[in-house]
Order: structure tokens, then sequence, then C-alpha cells
């Protein structure tokens, strides 16, 4: 590639770091890039730091000695993460939403790339510091969140069925009880769409009494893995609360009230921002 | 935000454009951001366009007057399309993929965010230039690939179901033959997920006959949407493709041979990076 001024250098390194999340990315990559000293990548490297924390947008760590370099960590801007929070409860109070027996219409939030791929920056900075090998999550509201996670952590998407199709090849399959209908149900998750013993972040779009949550970890236990969390969009009321089934999570927004006669709903935010600040202390 | 150097508002700048593709930013928001005269911003505006267009993995429309701004156009560099499209041939011939009945297991390759970026990237460039207002798939395997392909267009993504779930609301379905089984099936898709009228990009993983993607045209039909354009990531070998049942569509790759006994598989590009070319002139 053509030697490039330091403007010109600056844009591109820009553009690959956000491309490559997660990846460590040695100097000499960059100086063979742009067929400049690894000094002046430095200095470029240090303005590009200083604008990605200053704008809260992401970290750079930079990883010193031979195997060195340095790593674009997503991040979120606390004003612009509480903005988001605020703004995705007031689109979950939309009366318009409620659905007969108080259920909630959600695919307007779940079919937006846009807002989907915010969500997941806000997860992919609150797990940043763990070791993180999979996002795992259950068919198929779920997909879109564990995609933009797995985006940002740059990491590898497992999805629990409830069906068993052929294109899976052999699968491991376990019982589990829906914390709210009691009822007892089955799910899926094909061998190879694991490794044995991965750290898993578990994500949904939707959590009532954990039943689903709780499948997807004795789902894991059958790959000998590990939950390293818990991720969910919504949590429903308290009511569900009291006898939900696990307890350490963490949820973008919570239901307070969700009344199916009055056509009214209640959403406050859940604890993403307690626990996006722990991870920046 | 504090005011910037040029340097800072080139990292800044390329940050902000990359978060929103396909977005008409005005100047004036950029010289109220960093505090600094149009003109400057312009000039930063000339060397970020420079690089997103000598690099190819984008384009940077100006569009001139009062309502006037930019717009970044996600492209893709046509060596680097061409290398990512054998690398993923040369993946789909890993005869480890080989199920019981010539099924192939791709979750390895629809489970990467990394790569479904890629493939979405692509296809966000071959339909850069067409109005779509939404891109839509069936459950589950195509959902990865829409969501991607929506990321880059920053349009919403539908999904089409084979189930009935009472979260939807109110759902058109419609009856379809699948074209390789010649089973009846029925799909669904909730009345509000999609607009009337909308132009709609239709995404799968997979096409064999076609018959799913022609029931999604028949069930866009009952939306008064029009089909602007159908991608596929793998298209099944000619023996399906004579009773194909759609016949314009872009594919990433195609199979050549799937040989059970033999343990073969064989698999070429796809028309995708013609379709890629076509666009760029």
């Amino acid at each position: 590639m053509k030697k490039l001024k330091r403007s010109g250098r600056l844009v591109d390194m820009t553009h690959y770091l956000l491309q490559h999340p997660h990846q460590l990315v040695s100097l000499s990559y960059f100086s063979d890039r742009y067929q400049s000293a690894k000094s002046s990548i430095s200095e470029d490297l240090t303005i590009v730091k200083d604008i990605f924390e200053s704008q809260g947008f992401g970290s750079l760590l930079t990883i010193a000695g031979a195997s060195g370099g340095v790593k674009y960590v997503p991040m979120v801007n606390d004003n612009e993460g509480q903005a988001f929070v605020n703004e995705l409860c007031k689109k979950l109070e939309d009366e318009k939403r409620l659905l007969p027996g108080g259920y909630l219409y959600m695919m307007d939030i779940l079919g937006s790339p846009r807002l989907m791929n915010e969500v997941g920056r806000l997860f992919a900075a609150v797990f940043s510091s763990q070791q993180i090998d999979a996002v795992m999550t259950v068919a198929t509201k779920g997909i879109p969140l564990a995609y933009a996670i797995g985006t940002y952590l740059d990491v590898p998407v497992s999805i629990v069925r409830r069906d068993h199709r052929v294109t899976e090849g052999s699968m491991v399959s376990i019982n589990y009880v829906s914390g709210s209908t009691k009822r007892i149900q089955t799910m899926s998750l094909a061998r190879r769409s694991l490794e044995e013993g991965a750290n898993v972040l578990i994500v949904d779009d939707f959590m009532k009494a954990g039943g689903t949550a709780k499948g997807m970890m004795d789902l894991l236990q059958e790959f000998h893995a590990n939950v390293v969390g818990i991720g969910v969009l919504v949590e429903a009321e308290d009511a569900a609360a009291e006898k939900r089934l696990v307890d350490d999570y963490v949820s973008v927004t919570r239901l307070e009230e969700v009344n199916d006669k009055e056509r009214l709903v209640k959403a406050v935010p859940g604890n993403v921002l307690e626990k996006l600040k722990e991870v920046k202390q």
C-alpha cells in the first residue's frame, strides 16, 4: 500500500482498529502497512488513543515487548450510555406495543440493527475485561443482540434451538422448566458449535422467571463450559423476579409495570450502567 | 465537545462516519462538533474521502447545497472481496462439514460475526445504489446475515417465522411449496414489522430450489412491498438450479458438487463479485 502522510495514516488506522476490536495489532503491522518508522506509528497511536478515550467510545491498550502491540477495546461514553438506556425505556413505555395477555411487541426494537449494535457495544464494554470465548443465545429473538455483542468482542455466537434440524449435525439436548409457564421444554445445541470448556456469555432479549437462562446454564454444563455472565435487554417486573431462577445478570432495562387493562407500561433502567461504571474504575 | 486539531478531528470524524453508514451528515454538524470553520471541515473530509476511496472500504458522497452534507457508503476493496470469497469457498470445501444426506454443517461460518459482517459489507456494497427500506430473512440461519447487511445499509430487519408467537401480534401468513422437498409449509410475518410498500432486500444463508425465497416474495405481495433483490450466501449445485423457482439473485458462493459417499465438496465463487464490479462502474 502506498506511503501515507500522518493525516492519511490516522484515518486508515482508525478504520482498521474499529474493524478489529479486541485484536492485538503489532506496531510492525502498521509500520509495514504505511512504510513508516515505528516511532511515527507510536505517535499516530497516541493521537488515536487520546481521541478514542476522550470521546469515550473505546480504549486503546498498549502491550509492550516483542509480542506487543495495540488493542482496541470498544467502550461506551457514560452520557451516551445514559441517554441510550433512557431512550430505550421511553420506547418500551409506548402503550402501542401492548399485546393481549400483557405481552410486549418488541420487534421494532429488536429489528433495528442500529439499536442492537448500541446495546451490543454496551454489553461488550461491561464484559470487556473478562475472558469470553463465545456468546450464546436461544433462537430467535436473542440472535440480533448476540451477534452485536459477538462483533464488538470478536467472538463466535452459539445458537441454542428449540427444534432439531438436520443441518446441525449431532446435538446435545436438555429438558428445562419454563419458569413462568412451568411447562417442560427442550433446548439443543449443535455439538460442534461450542468448544469444550469455553467461557461463555449468555444473552437473551427478555428475562421473566429466568427459566430459559437457567436452561442455557444447564446446557453449558454438558459442554463443561463456564458461564462468564448473563445479559438481557429487558427484565420483567418484580412480580416475576421474586421467584426468579437466576439472580446474577446484567439488564439494560427493567419493566416496573405492565398493565394490559389500563394500557400502561412502566420501564426503568436496569443495572447495566452501574456495571459499566464498575468496569471503568 | 472540546476543540480539536485536525489530527484529532480526522480520527473522530472517521469513527463517526463509520458508525453512521448511509446517513447524510451536514457540514454544520461537524463544524459545531469541532468548533471549526466549515472550510477546515471540508479539507478534513477531502482527506477522509481520499483514504476511504483509495483503500476501497467506502465512498464518501458529497451532497451540495443548504440541505447538503456527506454520506459514507460502505464498499469493498476488489482484492479483499476476491480473497474473502475464495476463503469462503475453501472453508465450504472442508469435508468435515458433510452431514448424512449430503447436508452441510455451516454454523461455524454463520456463527462468526466477523465473517457475517464481511458478507454483509459485500452485499451492502452491491446494493448500495438502490433504494432499500428493509432487509427480510427467514428464521433462523438467515438472521446473522440480514443484520450484518442491515447494519451497513442502516435499515431495519424483518424476520419471517415458520411458527407463530404471541409476542408478534397479528401476523400475515402464507403457504408455500418447498422447492426441494415439495412439502407445503407456512411462513408468517408480523403485520407491524414491515411497512406497506417498502422496498425490500431478501436474504438467506442457503438457496436450493428457491422455494423459501419464492415464499418470501409472495409474502411481500401481501404487504404491497417491492423486492429490490435477493442475496444468498451459498447456492446449491446446478442439479437443483435447473428447476429453481427464482432466477435473479446474488450469491457469494456456489456449490458445484456435494458427494456424500466420496466425502467431496466443491465450491466456487457466486456472481457477487461481478455484481460488485457493475456497481463500481
